[in-house]
């Protein structure tokens, strides 16, 4: 028997490890076709905010331990090319050049995803960085060791491009971020979007929005110029930021079927559309616990869980995963930004009548020295009552706070449900009423 | 149409503010005994903590504009000495020694709870104070300002002994604290306990335990001595923090019906075993969602929100609370400590057949600085699966964190539902993993 898994990120050896422990007896192969292995990824933009820290921190198990420890065939350098889903194999060239076959009897998918690289003139020129692999944050650690880049031009608004705004400001680098659409965090509401928006220009980061790029041309020796609609802008480093896509071209390939954004389609078992293959992590799609559809979310939980889970059931132990609710949580400078669940528009895109309340609270009980404003706002369901999302913003206690909807949403709870929790109370860390609960409360007035 | 109301603080200006709200023309009535209503009580310890700061601060709402804007007929120095529940009338005396009789068509009791003064010799001398009051928190923060107090002895390791300690010492105060019992925090998981005591004992303050009090002697000027099994100890200051009671004497002698702990016992509306009295705080008791027991767990929340629900049953408008899960966090020095739900001794005291899991996990992710350990203890019924409760203690990340579980108990989930939550990530603030997920995914395999 031979478990045979395309990635060797989270849940490619999420999967691996687990496979091998339910069944210590299974050839258990994983593919990498770089040579890192088993890395946080998204420590990447604190690990270069620090110029005596190594990129190499950030592997949490090397190669020679899945290898020796765990007898785990770990293949990195091996770049897969082909599945073909009716004999059961898969094919591919080695960095070296040499073609490899490989039959497998149950197969995971672990591609990850990849930076959307802007289809602009100059995009391929040096100092043009993505950052996904460990390879490009070492990269981006060595160009700004060089000491040549002054300043950075960010192209793209979201969680990893705002990670790097702050990242580079601490390392003295002054930041331009520029993306064509006109809203800052579009999913974000409005109001506490622009509380992101001062946090940012307080740290002086320069946004330009509502910038279609032209073109990226070479301005000098080690010096980049980014070409927008009414501005250009010098540069020692091009950031790529401009979201991420499922890395499916090989399972298209095989015939599998997609799902939303292109990312490949699994069912709760995390199969994908051919019986033997599972497809995990930020290549796969997952159920929206809120809405029951399909969606691409590609989150680094839910990869390591997908890759658990798909190992299981590979080895005979099925499981079935309900879904994700969309958690999450970013750091920019002293601001968290955390989200679960929908917002309006996205909760009347499917089919719910959203009701949403935003509010100001306090980040700690009445007249207690330090307290900063949480923002917070929250939607549910006109006609069922449900809770749908929520949002905040603040400097404090936002990041572990949102777990409490998160779970309410696992359980489908009401806004009614919700408003009757029981959550901690002590002066440093929230008011009597938690902002969440004075929140909930207004909103179910609303309702 | 009269409501009255005993008691101005959380449970009882909540009430009488919302009754407003909800009838405007109702005759709305407080009778306070002492000159304060509507404070932060739990936020004494912080205020008492910082020489600079007046125990005033931590009034939310002054009694004028109780009076004024809002038309609560507030009368605080009333004593209510009797309710006669077949007259619908209440009878007391004020401060200033004068009778007075009220006749109520609904009444709500919100008496709150006292400290336990400790049944010995010398309890009653100057400078053994306890910290209920606002008055108290005045007294204590004057005779702090005299520069007397050179050490203070607290009787009692519950949370506001605790908050105490770490007020005392920040004001420079030598701490020793004494209790006879020999566990600290006998309701914490042993090595969540011995994770508190190392915090304490880091900031020297000294932990007597199992020592029985026999008595408080006059030790010159300014100065007292406890005397206990073994020990004697001289201060400026002991502070009472044995616990507390409820306040159910008045409902008792009146002939409602008691719960818990001499609480007074009320339905899922706040009402009381006789037709139109509620009673609401930390005088009632209430229904454990886990247990589906009553239960006397004395909590600001609780207090609040059965005020305002017992002001829309008394106005007319039906609702009930579903009950509390025992949330509670405080912090001490570095360290926060939080609960929710049953521990494994209570759980098998209600009937279960609990299953526990202690862990160590990190607040940040692999590799992340400034990561400190987290605790997290969880329990879960081995029958059926179900979460039963979780503590925790770290030095960040527990406050809020706890609500997540707490969340999940009113929603009746299973450790198996709790561990597909998709719960935040980000590395500033917690593994990809939550200490939470990794303990619900340990204790799982433990069932």
């Amino acid at each position: 028997m031979r478990f045979v898994v395309i990635g060797g990120d989270a849940a490619g050896m999420s999967a691996a490890s687990r496979a091998k422990r339910n069944a210590p007896d299974l050839d258990v192969v994983v593919l990498e076709q770089t040579q890192d292995v088993s890395y946080s990824a998204c420590g990447m933009p604190y690990a270069i905010a620090d110029h005596r820290r190594q990129l190499d921190e950030l592997v949490v198990r090397r190669a020679e331990v899945f290898r020796q420890k765990q007898g785990i065939d770990l293949r990195t350098g091996h770049r897969v090319e082909a599945v073909d889903t009716r004999a059961k194999q898969i094919g591919g060239t080695t960095l070296e050049g040499r073609r490899f076959e490989l039959a497998f009897d149950k197969l995971l998918i672990a591609t990850g995803a990849s930076p959307r690289r802007p289809e602009i003139p100059g995009a391929g020129l040096n100092g043009v960085m993505a950052l996904k692999s460990l390879e490009d944050g070492r990269a981006i650690q060595a160009l700004l060791a060089g000491k040549s880049v002054r300043r950075a031009v960010i192209l793209g608004m979201g969680y990893i491009a705002l990670e790097m705004s702050e990242a580079l400001r601490t390392r003295g680098v002054a930041v331009d971020m520029i993306k064509p659409g006109p809203v800052l965090l579009p999913w974000l509401h409005p109001d506490l979007a622009a509380v992101v928006r001062q946090e940012l220009e307080a740290h002086e980061v320069r946004l330009h929005l509502g910038r279609k790029l032209q073109r990226i041309e070479s301005a000098g020796p080690n010096q980049l110029r980014v070409v927008s609609e009414g501005a250009e802008l010098d540069c020692g480093l091009v950031l790529v930021a401009t979201g991420v896509a499922p890395n499916s071209g090989l399972a298209e390939k095989a015939g599998l079927q997609l799902g939303p954004q292109r990312s490949i389609h699994v069912d709760k078992g995390l199969m994908t559309s051919c019986q033997d293959i599972y497809a995990a992590g930020d290549c796969a799609d997952a159920v929206h616990v809120v809405t029951g559809r399909d969606v691409w979310i590609p989150l680094a939980l839910r990869a390591n869980r997908a890759g658990w889970a798909a190992a299981d059931n590979a080895t005979g132990r099925p499981v079935e995963l309900p879904g994700v609710a969309g958690t999450a949580v970013f750091k920019v400078f002293e601001l968290q930004v955390a989200r679960t669940g929908l917002n309006a528009v996205e909760a009347r895109e499917a089919g719910f009548d959203p009701v949403e309340t935003v509010i100001q609270s306090r980040s700690r009980a009445h007249a207690h020295p330090g307290a900063s404003t949480i923002h917070v706002q929250m939607v549910a369901d006109r006609r069922s009552g449900k809770l749908l999302g929520v949002q905040m913003v603040g400097k404090e206690g936002v990041a572990h706070r949102i777990n409490a909807p998160a779970v309410a949403l696992h359980a489908g709870m009401t806004v009614a449900d919700f408003i009757q929790c029981d959550l901690a109370y002590a002066p440093p860390f929230s008011p009597v009423w938690d902002p969440l609960l004075t929140t909930a409360n207004q909103l179910f007035k609303a309702l």
